[in-house]
């Protein structure tokens, strides 16, 4: 059944997603972390249940939308982890969702404190600190100001948050991970200097989280570990063996005495970091290198004379998985070769 | 109204649409020229429709499965423009599609175009030309033996097609034209010496098609000029006035006296050539830069001192629009800044 199934689809390892959500589980209860991991790389209620029967304490969104997905299949609660702007419209969303999950949002200005507090009075906040990445957020030694701020504005602040995106850099998860613990830890010594106390202190990324410091966090926030990606894999942060989602591909031709697939960047997104070695990975061939990216080929540079014949399928692993699963209505899943269920990604396209 | 809608999504301006729609029609009627687009920029019916209003010939596709989309709503002559390996699933799936419409599919080995004449045998077939791009197709040389092997396998061929891809290089387009021209021409005399009619010479991209040398090519097949997008403006293929489609944002934070957009990868695609100035242009601020590009953030360098105020909506223009278009389900179209209509991405995810 499986070889007759049209590519270029991704496919999801079961047993490889199973042993990565057992993981970090563990990881995180020996550091006596909470794992509160970010669903917008998966988007699929079926990883959802796996990872809150791992036990997670709730699920991390990017988006309200996301947030209505996960809150109407049952998921009771929800951290968006944005520096949201609430305008009427959002805020009649957020407090529809408020009726049916534990929420709380991300605040990163005292002017969407009080924007936030306007439309959804009461509401549980936590201040978004900028560890370095310096893409959204406020500097650590801000945030007791903007916390306090945020309570007289209206808003219950439970403490703070960080995402340090700059982990995604070869050879950086150790001293990304010691930064975002040197900002929370002074975030939220900042938040108690002005009477709010830190109960939460999140952070976490795939990359850092092996070098989560746990006397400093409280919960960490990882996304992609489910599945892994090339990103990872180049990164040094997992083996090979630990890819749990890739784009499956057939050899459509051998113009120019190269590789050409069909899993082109309409299956596996165009994200392309600096250090990557090309637009992907070949699971089942390392040594092979995916030169050129258009939106229906992949061009890949093979290591040896004797090219797969036309027609062989191929397992790519995908740079970034979190925009690759975006563009994708339903995973394949498989143990042990066979195909055993689809899970449709329900939070696709779920942007607003 | 418009005001009201969550952002980001992706808008569409009717009037721009169809001055781009009617600037190609034109171009190419005064040059004796087919057009044939390439419906995979805008997988929308409504937009083929206008295609084919203006007198297109039929549509160019890159899939299967669009192909398929197309020809349930009644498009009646199909180009598949891609080296297809044809297995017996894919076979049945043709042969389906053959009794709905002229189809024509692209080859570009002596093993697909027998795969392919084993499952549709009498099949219409364009011989693919490497042009420059070198992503798939034969060397111009070689065109001719292998349209006689495929005549001689089963297939109807009716000439040759090159897709012209290194166009997208700044200052490139008059010389990459030529080349097309030169290559096209080559291989249509490779077929003549086979016995083969070159009947079909097809090429052109939207970069290229202002060029196309019209005394070779019989048909062009552009497929961004319906939308255009940043890279067309910063190959100065367009100015920013023939955007037609732009990605709606809203100010949600000024973290580190930035602009953050809620327009991030997961609307605008990640696309980043390298001649590109960001990750794609504020339509209305073309002084301003998008230097970090997340999935759902888009920080903005900003020219000026005066941040726009959180809340304020952005148009924001994607580096590559045909990826973006794939990442929603429908387009906001607009007319003098009023929704006029929603159209629905028939065709988004349409891979196989």
């Amino acid at each position: 059944m499986a070889e007759l199934r049209a590519t270029p689809y991704l496919q999801v390892d079961l047993d490889v997603l199973e042993a990565n959500v057992a993981a970090m589980a563990k990881h995180a209860a020996a550091h006596g972390l909470a794992v509160r991991p970010h669903a917008k790389t998966h988007k699929t209620l079926e990883v959802a249940r796996l990872q809150l029967a791992a036990g997670a304490t709730g699920l991390t969104v990017a988006t309200v939308a996301e947030a209505e997905v996960y809150a109407a299949a049952g998921v009771d609660d929800l951290f968006v982890a944005y520096p949201l702007w609430v305008d009427p419209a959002k805020g009649a969303r957020l407090r529809a969702l408020a009726e049916q999950a534990a929420l709380t949002l991300g605040v990163d200005s005292v002017e969407s404190a009080r924007a936030m507090a306007a439309q959804l009075p009461g509401a549980r906040a936590l201040v978004e600190v900028d560890s370095g990445q310096h893409r959204s957020g406020v500097p650590a030694g801000e945030a007791g100001a903007l916390a306090e701020a945020a309570a007289h504005s209206g808003l219950d602040v439970l403490g703070v948050f960080t995402f340090p995106g700059h982990s995604y850099a070869p050879g950086a998860q150790q001293s990304v991970a010691a930064q975002e613990a040197t900002a929370l830890r002074e975030a939220a010594a900042s938040l108690a200097d002005h009477g709010v106390e830190p109960a939460v202190v999140s952070g976490g990324s795939t990359p850092s989280a092996a070098d989560t410091d746990g006397s400093v966090l409280t919960e960490i926030r990882p996304g992609v570990y489910v599945f892994n990606d090339a990103q990872q894999w180049e990164l040094g942060v997992v083996p090979p063996e630990s890819v749990a989602l890739t784009a499956v591909g057939t050899v459509v031709s051998h113009a120019g005495g190269h590789v050409l697939l069909d899993t082109g960047s309409k299956v596996l997104g165009a994200d392309r970091a600096p250090y990557s070695s090309g637009h992907g990975r070949l699971l089942d061939h390392p040594d092979a290198r995916i030169t050129l990216l258009a939106e229906h080929h992949a061009v890949v540079a093979w290591p040896h004379d004797d090219l797969p014949e036309r027609g062989t399928p191929m397992r790519v692993v995908p740079n970034h998985v979190c925009t690759a699963v975006n563009l994708v209505d339903e995973l394949v899943v498989v143990r042990g070769g066979a195909v055993v269920d689809t899970w449709r990604v329900a939070a696709r396209g779920a942007n607003t």
